[in-house]
């Protein structure tokens, strides 16, 4: 199972895979997509998508996550999050990917147990997970790891369960 | 000049199509483009493309107007707009469309004068400048006429200027 974690954002999208195979679980890719902020908004979403179709042509995910907006920004902000979120949403479906969101909270539980985890904590454990050197970098990239491996996490309990019954 | 007025939404995006032909403005189409509230928000995000596409092939505009989010929603509602929004600019701007926005109030102050004028008057307003027998409906598509109105004025009145110079 490869899973692609998107941290939604017109400026910077994060984006991480990871590959579930067995009890490993190993990133494969994390990186951040830009697009420009000198463009019109309607451009930067063409941009967007051009990148994000190559990323998944690449990296061919099986599985898709996404982070909810976070409701606690300012209303301009969240609008572009949503913006960007809309696009990155219908590039993977287009893809037959079935996207899942997840609350930032449910992402903090399920890395730490406990829904208020700061982003260092956050990271410390994206790290230990993935077997990687150090804290990935940049925060964007690592939030998206985070995303996937909490998707990984649910999937495989989601299969546990199915194997009890 | 053919204006595509958009009005977005996930559940229903009303459209407009105005032309302008020297001091004559007339109304081409308008209607809504629905999405099923019973599929995954990403597969909806798919559908709106699909029928926007299909649409923009259709009447072939040659500018495009959407109505900013409107910022007093509740929050939910406002992330829907959002996503929905992000797909209509991208695949407008896809088309080689540029995306002027408009906020409500500014539409409002266009057609009335008056930037708290209501709905009601908005819509005799629309039906007086295109000749319509009767005010227009569903108010999806009312409101997406008044947004290609509001652009084709403002259109009209740059092109005055350019002309004075």
């Amino acid at each position: 199972m490869f899973v692609l974690g998107i941290d939604p954002g017109l400026t910077r999208t994060g984006y991480g895979v990871v590959e579930v195979a067995g009890h490993h679980t190993s990133a494969v890719a994390a990186g951040t997509l830009r697009t420009s902020p000198d463009l019109p908004t309607a451009q930067r979403l063409v941009e967007l998508e051009r990148d994000l179709v190559d990323l998944v042509a690449e990296y061919g995910p099986t599985e898709a996550a996404i982070e909810e907006v976070f409701v606690n920004r300012n209303l301009p902000t969240a609008m572009k999050v949503g913006r960007a979120s809309g696009v990155i949403m219908l590039v993977l479906a287009r893809s037959g990917l079935t996207v899942t969101e997840y609350t930032p909270s449910a992402i903090k539980m399920a890395l730490t147990g406990y829904g208020a985890a700061d982003k260092e904590q956050i990271m410390q454990v994206v790290a230990m997970r993935l077997q990687l050197p150090e804290v990935p970098r940049p925060a964007d990239a690592a939030d998206a790891l985070a995303i996937a491996l909490c998707h990984a996490q649910g999937a495989g309990f989601r299969r546990a369960v199915g194997r009890a019954r």
